[in-house]
Protein backbone atom coordinates (compact mmCIF):
# COMPACT_ATOMS: atom_id res chain seq x y z
CA UNK A 1 0.00 0.00 0.00
CA UNK A 2 1.12 3.50 -0.75
CA UNK A 3 0.50 5.72 1.65
CA UNK A 4 0.92 9.26 1.25
CA UNK A 5 1.44 11.54 4.73
CA UNK A 6 0.63 14.94 4.09
CA UNK A 7 -1.93 18.02 4.91
CA UNK A 8 -4.41 19.28 3.09
CA UNK A 9 -3.08 22.96 2.53
CA UNK A 10 0.46 22.20 2.28
CA UNK A 11 1.96 22.90 -1.24
CA UNK A 12 4.46 20.56 -1.29
CA UNK A 13 2.05 17.57 -0.35
CA UNK A 14 -0.40 19.17 -2.72
CA UNK A 15 2.03 19.05 -5.27
CA UNK A 16 2.62 15.48 -4.72
CA UNK A 17 -0.90 14.22 -5.04
CA UNK A 18 -1.47 15.91 -8.41
CA UNK A 19 1.50 13.71 -9.40
CA UNK A 20 0.06 10.51 -7.70
CA UNK A 21 -3.19 11.39 -9.76
CA UNK A 22 -1.31 12.14 -13.10
CA UNK A 23 0.21 8.73 -13.00
CA UNK A 24 -3.24 6.73 -11.94
CA UNK A 25 -1.63 5.40 -9.16
CA UNK A 26 -3.97 4.74 -5.51
CA UNK A 27 -2.58 5.98 -2.92
CA UNK A 28 -4.32 6.12 0.88
CA UNK A 29 -4.22 10.16 2.93
CA UNK A 30 -2.82 10.38 6.73
CA UNK A 31 -3.08 13.40 7.87
CA UNK A 32 -0.84 15.33 9.14
CA UNK A 33 -2.51 18.40 11.03
CA UNK A 34 0.43 21.22 10.89
CA UNK A 35 -1.41 23.42 13.10
CA UNK A 36 -1.33 21.21 15.76
CA UNK A 37 2.49 20.50 15.14
CA UNK A 38 2.11 17.23 15.06
CA UNK A 39 4.87 17.21 11.93
CA UNK A 40 7.48 17.68 14.54
CA UNK A 41 6.14 14.76 16.82
CA UNK A 42 8.44 11.47 17.47
CA UNK A 43 6.46 9.55 14.87
CA UNK A 44 6.52 12.25 11.91
CA UNK A 45 10.57 12.38 12.69
CA UNK A 46 11.29 9.24 12.21
CA UNK A 47 9.73 8.96 8.80
CA UNK A 48 10.86 12.82 7.41
CA UNK A 49 14.00 14.27 9.10
CA UNK A 50 13.08 17.87 8.59
CA UNK A 51 9.75 17.36 10.52
CA UNK A 52 7.90 17.96 7.38
CA UNK A 53 4.94 16.91 4.91
CA UNK A 54 4.79 15.53 2.99
CA UNK A 55 6.36 11.87 3.29
CA UNK A 56 5.66 9.04 0.78
CA UNK A 57 5.91 5.15 2.30
CA UNK A 58 6.13 3.42 -1.14
CA UNK A 59 8.38 -0.14 -2.38
CA UNK A 60 9.62 0.01 1.23
CA UNK A 61 10.74 3.12 1.27
CA UNK A 62 10.08 6.51 2.68
CA UNK A 63 10.56 9.19 0.71
CA UNK A 64 10.83 13.25 1.29
CA UNK A 65 11.13 16.82 -0.83
CA UNK A 66 8.67 16.50 -3.32
CA UNK A 67 10.64 16.94 -6.13
CA UNK A 68 12.51 13.79 -4.98
CA UNK A 69 9.35 12.53 -4.47
CA UNK A 70 7.73 13.23 -7.95
CA UNK A 71 11.14 12.19 -9.73
CA UNK A 72 10.89 8.80 -8.16
CA UNK A 73 7.15 8.55 -8.94
CA UNK A 74 8.39 10.02 -12.66
CA UNK A 75 10.53 6.96 -12.94
CA UNK A 76 8.75 4.22 -11.56
CA UNK A 77 5.59 4.87 -13.24
CA UNK A 78 6.80 5.96 -16.47
CA UNK A 79 3.38 7.61 -18.04
CA UNK A 80 2.91 10.22 -18.46
CA UNK A 81 6.14 11.38 -18.32
CA UNK A 82 6.26 14.39 -15.96
CA UNK A 83 9.53 16.04 -18.23
CA UNK A 84 10.67 16.24 -21.65
CA UNK A 85 12.82 14.11 -23.18
CA UNK A 86 14.67 17.04 -25.04
CA UNK A 87 17.19 18.13 -23.02
CA UNK A 88 16.80 22.40 -23.09
CA UNK A 89 13.38 21.53 -22.82
CA UNK A 90 13.62 19.49 -19.80
CA UNK A 91 16.06 21.92 -18.46
CA UNK A 92 13.74 25.07 -19.03
CA UNK A 93 10.89 22.61 -17.28
CA UNK A 94 13.05 22.01 -14.15
CA UNK A 95 13.66 25.61 -13.83
CA UNK A 96 10.70 26.78 -13.93
CA UNK A 97 9.31 24.29 -11.10
CA UNK A 98 12.42 24.90 -9.23
CA UNK A 99 11.36 28.89 -9.32
CA UNK A 100 8.17 27.73 -7.41
CA UNK A 101 9.79 25.33 -5.31
CA UNK A 102 12.77 27.24 -4.17
CA UNK A 103 12.26 30.55 -5.06
CA UNK A 104 8.77 31.55 -3.80
CA UNK A 105 7.30 28.77 -2.00
CA UNK A 106 10.02 28.20 0.86
CA UNK A 107 9.91 31.76 1.65
CA UNK A 108 6.31 31.61 2.48
CA UNK A 109 6.41 28.40 4.60
CA UNK A 110 4.57 28.34 7.97
CA UNK A 111 8.10 28.21 9.52
CA UNK A 112 8.78 31.32 8.08
CA UNK A 113 5.84 33.31 8.82
CA UNK A 114 6.02 32.02 12.67
CA UNK A 115 9.49 33.24 12.87
CA UNK A 116 8.76 36.51 11.29
CA UNK A 117 5.53 36.54 13.90
CA UNK A 118 7.42 35.48 16.87
CA UNK A 119 11.31 36.86 16.38
CA UNK A 120 10.74 40.02 14.11
CA UNK A 121 7.35 41.23 15.89
CA UNK A 122 6.04 41.37 12.21
CA UNK A 123 2.50 41.43 12.59
CA UNK A 124 -0.34 40.11 9.57
CA UNK A 125 0.03 42.79 7.32
CA UNK A 126 3.47 42.92 7.60
CA UNK A 127 3.19 39.05 7.26
CA UNK A 128 0.90 39.16 4.26
CA UNK A 129 2.87 41.72 2.02
CA UNK A 130 6.03 39.26 2.26
CA UNK A 131 4.18 36.53 1.72
CA UNK A 132 2.77 38.64 -1.49
CA UNK A 133 5.59 39.90 -2.42
CA UNK A 134 7.57 36.83 -2.87
CA UNK A 135 4.79 35.01 -5.06
CA UNK A 136 4.91 38.33 -7.20
CA UNK A 137 8.24 38.44 -7.90
CA UNK A 138 8.76 34.92 -9.11
CA UNK A 139 5.49 35.12 -11.16
CA UNK A 140 6.82 38.02 -13.07
CA UNK A 141 9.60 35.61 -14.32
CA UNK A 142 7.71 32.94 -14.50
CA UNK A 143 5.04 35.09 -16.53
CA UNK A 144 7.55 35.95 -19.00
CA UNK A 145 9.14 32.42 -19.12
CA UNK A 146 5.73 31.10 -19.91
CA UNK A 147 4.95 33.05 -22.71
CA UNK A 148 4.79 31.46 -26.00
CA UNK A 149 4.20 28.32 -23.81
CA UNK A 150 1.37 26.26 -25.41
CA UNK A 151 -1.62 25.14 -23.49
CA UNK A 152 -0.05 24.02 -20.28
CA UNK A 153 3.80 25.67 -19.09
CA UNK A 154 5.11 21.53 -20.21
CA UNK A 155 3.14 22.50 -23.70
CA UNK A 156 0.61 19.86 -24.96
CA UNK A 157 0.46 17.68 -21.39
CA UNK A 158 1.23 19.35 -18.24
CA UNK A 159 3.90 18.44 -16.51
CA UNK A 160 6.59 18.98 -13.45
CA UNK A 161 6.08 23.20 -13.73
CA UNK A 162 2.55 22.68 -14.12
CA UNK A 163 2.50 20.42 -10.52
CA UNK A 164 3.77 23.32 -9.11
CA UNK A 165 2.25 25.78 -10.39
CA UNK A 166 -1.45 25.42 -9.31
CA UNK A 167 -0.64 24.84 -5.35
CA UNK A 168 1.49 28.29 -5.84
CA UNK A 169 -1.49 29.59 -7.74
CA UNK A 170 -3.80 28.54 -4.83
CA UNK A 171 -1.76 30.33 -2.38
CA UNK A 172 -1.65 33.93 -4.35
CA UNK A 173 -5.20 33.47 -4.21
CA UNK A 174 -5.36 32.36 -0.42
CA UNK A 175 -3.25 35.52 0.44
CA UNK A 176 -5.48 38.18 -2.30
CA UNK A 177 -2.75 38.73 -4.54
CA UNK A 178 -3.50 40.49 -7.62
CA UNK A 179 -3.01 37.91 -11.13
CA UNK A 180 -3.79 40.85 -13.43
CA UNK A 181 -0.12 40.92 -14.43
CA UNK A 182 0.16 36.92 -15.14
CA UNK A 183 -1.89 36.61 -17.78
CA UNK A 184 -0.24 33.15 -19.08
CA UNK A 185 -0.10 32.30 -15.23
CA UNK A 186 -4.01 32.73 -15.03
CA UNK A 187 -4.81 30.99 -18.49
CA UNK A 188 -2.59 28.09 -17.64
CA UNK A 189 -3.70 27.70 -14.18
CA UNK A 190 -7.28 27.47 -15.59
CA UNK A 191 -7.09 24.67 -18.02
CA UNK A 192 -4.88 22.72 -15.71
CA UNK A 193 -7.88 22.68 -12.84
CA UNK A 194 -10.31 21.41 -15.11
CA UNK A 195 -8.28 18.10 -15.34
CA UNK A 196 -9.38 15.73 -12.84
CA UNK A 197 -5.76 14.75 -11.53
CA UNK A 198 -5.61 18.52 -10.38
CA UNK A 199 -9.09 19.08 -9.16
CA UNK A 200 -8.94 15.61 -7.56
CA UNK A 201 -6.00 17.00 -5.14
CA UNK A 202 -7.12 20.44 -4.40
CA UNK A 203 -7.41 21.16 -0.89
CA UNK A 204 -10.83 21.45 -0.50
CA UNK A 205 -11.39 18.25 -2.40
CA UNK A 206 -8.64 16.30 0.00
CA UNK A 207 -10.35 17.82 3.61
CA UNK A 208 -14.17 16.92 2.93
CA UNK B 1 32.24 27.99 -25.71
CA UNK B 2 30.51 27.03 -22.86
CA UNK B 3 29.91 30.72 -20.54
CA UNK B 4 29.14 30.46 -17.03
CA UNK B 5 27.53 34.01 -15.79
CA UNK B 6 27.76 34.08 -12.09
CA UNK B 7 29.19 35.50 -8.75
CA UNK B 8 32.03 34.87 -6.45
CA UNK B 9 30.15 34.50 -3.67
CA UNK B 10 26.70 33.13 -5.06
CA UNK B 11 25.89 29.61 -4.03
CA UNK B 12 24.02 28.79 -6.43
CA UNK B 13 26.82 29.93 -8.92
CA UNK B 14 29.41 27.79 -6.59
CA UNK B 15 27.21 24.52 -6.85
CA UNK B 16 27.62 24.95 -10.82
CA UNK B 17 31.32 25.61 -11.30
CA UNK B 18 32.19 22.43 -8.67
CA UNK B 19 29.84 20.48 -11.40
CA UNK B 20 31.37 21.59 -14.41
CA UNK B 21 34.39 20.81 -12.65
CA UNK B 22 33.61 17.95 -11.82
CA UNK B 23 32.65 16.56 -15.53
CA UNK B 24 36.32 18.17 -16.26
CA UNK B 25 34.29 20.98 -18.63
CA UNK B 26 36.12 23.82 -19.85
CA UNK B 27 34.26 26.75 -19.42
CA UNK B 28 34.52 30.73 -19.06
CA UNK B 29 33.73 33.12 -16.21
CA UNK B 30 31.28 36.15 -16.95
CA UNK B 31 31.51 37.92 -13.79
CA UNK B 32 28.04 39.55 -12.70
CA UNK B 33 28.95 41.94 -9.49
CA UNK B 34 26.01 41.46 -7.42
CA UNK B 35 26.61 43.92 -5.25
CA UNK B 36 26.23 46.39 -7.81
CA UNK B 37 22.83 45.52 -9.10
CA UNK B 38 24.28 43.63 -12.57
CA UNK B 39 21.94 41.44 -12.46
CA UNK B 40 18.76 43.09 -12.83
CA UNK B 41 19.89 44.71 -15.64
CA UNK B 42 18.65 44.25 -18.96
CA UNK B 43 21.27 42.38 -20.56
CA UNK B 44 21.21 39.85 -17.20
CA UNK B 45 17.53 39.89 -17.15
CA UNK B 46 16.92 38.39 -21.13
CA UNK B 47 19.39 35.56 -19.88
CA UNK B 48 17.69 34.75 -17.00
CA UNK B 49 14.26 35.77 -15.78
CA UNK B 50 14.70 35.94 -12.57
CA UNK B 51 17.57 38.55 -12.64
CA UNK B 52 19.64 35.79 -10.94
CA UNK B 53 23.01 34.52 -11.45
CA UNK B 54 24.03 31.74 -12.00
CA UNK B 55 23.42 31.16 -16.09
CA UNK B 56 24.79 28.52 -18.60
CA UNK B 57 25.85 29.00 -21.74
CA UNK B 58 25.80 25.42 -23.84
CA UNK B 59 24.98 23.96 -26.81
CA UNK B 60 22.95 27.31 -27.72
CA UNK B 61 21.28 26.94 -24.39
CA UNK B 62 21.10 29.69 -21.67
CA UNK B 63 19.71 27.33 -18.93
CA UNK B 64 18.79 28.84 -15.70
CA UNK B 65 18.19 27.62 -12.00
CA UNK B 66 21.45 25.96 -10.72
CA UNK B 67 19.84 22.13 -9.83
CA UNK B 68 18.50 21.91 -13.33
CA UNK B 69 21.96 23.18 -15.21
CA UNK B 70 23.23 20.40 -13.11
CA UNK B 71 20.78 17.86 -13.90
CA UNK B 72 21.48 18.87 -17.90
CA UNK B 73 25.61 18.50 -17.50
CA UNK B 74 24.65 14.91 -15.67
CA UNK B 75 22.95 14.33 -19.08
CA UNK B 76 25.04 15.55 -21.38
CA UNK B 77 28.75 14.23 -19.51
CA UNK B 78 27.50 11.23 -18.06
CA UNK B 79 30.63 10.52 -16.26
CA UNK B 80 31.01 11.28 -12.94
CA UNK B 81 27.32 10.68 -12.15
CA UNK B 82 25.87 13.16 -10.28
CA UNK B 83 23.08 10.95 -9.05
CA UNK B 84 22.92 6.93 -8.01
CA UNK B 85 21.75 4.53 -10.65
CA UNK B 86 19.58 2.83 -7.65
CA UNK B 87 15.72 4.35 -7.07
CA UNK B 88 15.79 4.66 -3.23
CA UNK B 89 19.19 6.21 -3.52
CA UNK B 90 18.79 8.39 -6.00
CA UNK B 91 15.96 9.54 -3.98
CA UNK B 92 17.33 10.35 -0.98
CA UNK B 93 20.39 11.87 -2.52
CA UNK B 94 17.81 14.06 -4.21
CA UNK B 95 15.89 15.20 -0.98
CA UNK B 96 19.49 16.04 0.80
CA UNK B 97 20.22 18.29 -2.04
CA UNK B 98 16.80 19.91 -2.16
CA UNK B 99 16.64 19.82 1.50
CA UNK B 100 19.73 22.87 1.13
CA UNK B 101 18.56 24.24 -2.13
CA UNK B 102 14.91 24.73 -1.44
CA UNK B 103 14.84 24.98 2.38
CA UNK B 104 17.83 26.58 3.29
CA UNK B 105 19.64 28.97 0.99
CA UNK B 106 16.87 30.58 -0.52
CA UNK B 107 15.52 31.77 2.61
CA UNK B 108 19.22 33.47 3.00
CA UNK B 109 19.52 35.27 -0.21
CA UNK B 110 20.97 38.70 -0.77
CA UNK B 111 16.75 39.51 -1.98
CA UNK B 112 15.59 38.25 1.50
CA UNK B 113 18.28 39.97 4.00
CA UNK B 114 17.84 42.81 1.89
CA UNK B 115 13.96 43.00 2.42
CA UNK B 116 14.31 42.30 5.93
CA UNK B 117 16.68 45.36 6.33
CA UNK B 118 14.70 47.87 4.23
CA UNK B 119 10.85 46.55 5.34
CA UNK B 120 11.20 45.13 8.13
CA UNK B 121 13.99 47.01 9.54
CA UNK B 122 15.77 44.11 10.88
CA UNK B 123 18.91 45.29 11.91
CA UNK B 124 22.40 43.70 11.39
CA UNK B 125 22.65 41.04 14.50
CA UNK B 126 18.68 40.01 14.02
CA UNK B 127 19.05 39.50 10.00
CA UNK B 128 22.47 37.26 11.40
CA UNK B 129 20.16 35.76 13.75
CA UNK B 130 18.25 34.80 10.98
CA UNK B 131 20.67 33.61 8.61
CA UNK B 132 22.19 30.69 11.22
CA UNK B 133 18.45 29.91 12.00
CA UNK B 134 17.60 28.59 9.17
CA UNK B 135 20.90 26.80 8.24
CA UNK B 136 20.94 25.49 11.63
CA UNK B 137 17.51 23.98 10.97
CA UNK B 138 18.40 22.77 7.92
CA UNK B 139 21.35 21.19 8.93
CA UNK B 140 20.07 19.56 11.80
CA UNK B 141 17.88 16.99 9.76
CA UNK B 142 20.85 16.96 7.18
CA UNK B 143 23.11 15.24 9.65
CA UNK B 144 20.45 12.74 10.94
CA UNK B 145 20.34 11.78 7.45
CA UNK B 146 24.02 11.49 6.08
CA UNK B 147 24.67 9.82 9.71
CA UNK B 148 25.85 6.26 8.19
CA UNK B 149 26.96 7.98 5.10
CA UNK B 150 30.35 6.89 3.55
CA UNK B 151 32.96 9.23 3.02
CA UNK B 152 30.66 11.60 1.08
CA UNK B 153 26.98 12.67 1.06
CA UNK B 154 26.93 10.72 -1.96
CA UNK B 155 28.73 7.06 -0.99
CA UNK B 156 32.03 6.27 -2.15
CA UNK B 157 31.98 8.80 -4.94
CA UNK B 158 30.59 12.79 -4.37
CA UNK B 159 27.42 13.78 -5.69
CA UNK B 160 24.50 16.43 -6.24
CA UNK B 161 24.32 16.77 -2.42
CA UNK B 162 28.02 17.04 -1.89
CA UNK B 163 27.66 19.56 -4.53
CA UNK B 164 24.82 21.78 -2.36
CA UNK B 165 26.82 20.86 0.94
CA UNK B 166 29.73 22.80 0.05
CA UNK B 167 29.02 25.83 -0.65
CA UNK B 168 26.29 25.85 2.31
CA UNK B 169 29.39 25.05 4.45
CA UNK B 170 30.90 27.89 3.15
CA UNK B 171 27.88 30.66 4.09
CA UNK B 172 27.77 28.69 7.55
CA UNK B 173 31.59 29.30 8.31
CA UNK B 174 31.13 33.17 6.91
CA UNK B 175 28.23 33.74 9.42
CA UNK B 176 30.22 31.95 11.95
CA UNK B 177 27.66 29.23 12.44
CA UNK B 178 28.63 26.64 15.41
CA UNK B 179 29.12 23.98 13.62
CA UNK B 180 29.13 21.73 16.28
CA UNK B 181 26.28 19.66 16.49
CA UNK B 182 27.51 18.49 12.61
CA UNK B 183 30.10 16.43 13.22
CA UNK B 184 29.47 14.18 10.11
CA UNK B 185 28.40 17.34 7.36
CA UNK B 186 31.77 18.63 9.00
CA UNK B 187 33.80 15.57 8.33
CA UNK B 188 32.08 15.00 4.54
CA UNK B 189 32.77 18.46 3.91
CA UNK B 190 36.50 18.06 4.99
CA UNK B 191 36.57 15.05 2.94
CA UNK B 192 35.00 17.44 -0.16
CA UNK B 193 37.16 20.27 0.02
CA UNK B 194 40.62 18.00 -0.49
CA UNK B 195 39.12 17.23 -3.78
CA UNK B 196 40.65 19.53 -6.67
CA UNK B 197 36.97 19.87 -8.19
CA UNK B 198 35.56 21.54 -5.16
CA UNK B 199 39.11 23.28 -4.14
CA UNK B 200 39.07 25.17 -7.29
CA UNK B 201 35.48 26.36 -7.14
CA UNK B 202 36.12 27.92 -4.17
CA UNK B 203 35.32 31.89 -4.20
CA UNK B 204 38.61 33.26 -2.74
CA UNK B 205 40.16 30.54 -6.28
CA UNK B 206 37.66 32.17 -8.15
CA UNK B 207 38.02 35.79 -7.37
CA UNK B 208 41.83 35.74 -7.76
Amino acid sequence: MIRLFDYFRSSASYRVRIGLNLKRVEYERVDIPLLEGTQRGADNLARNPQGFVPTLEIDGHQLTQSLAILDYLDARFPEPAFLPADPARRARALAQALLIACDIHPLNNLRVLGYLKDKLGADQDTRDDWYRHWIREGFAALERMAEGSGRYLGGDDPGLADICLVPQMFNARRFRLDLGAFPTLVRIDSALQDLEPFAAAHPDRVQA
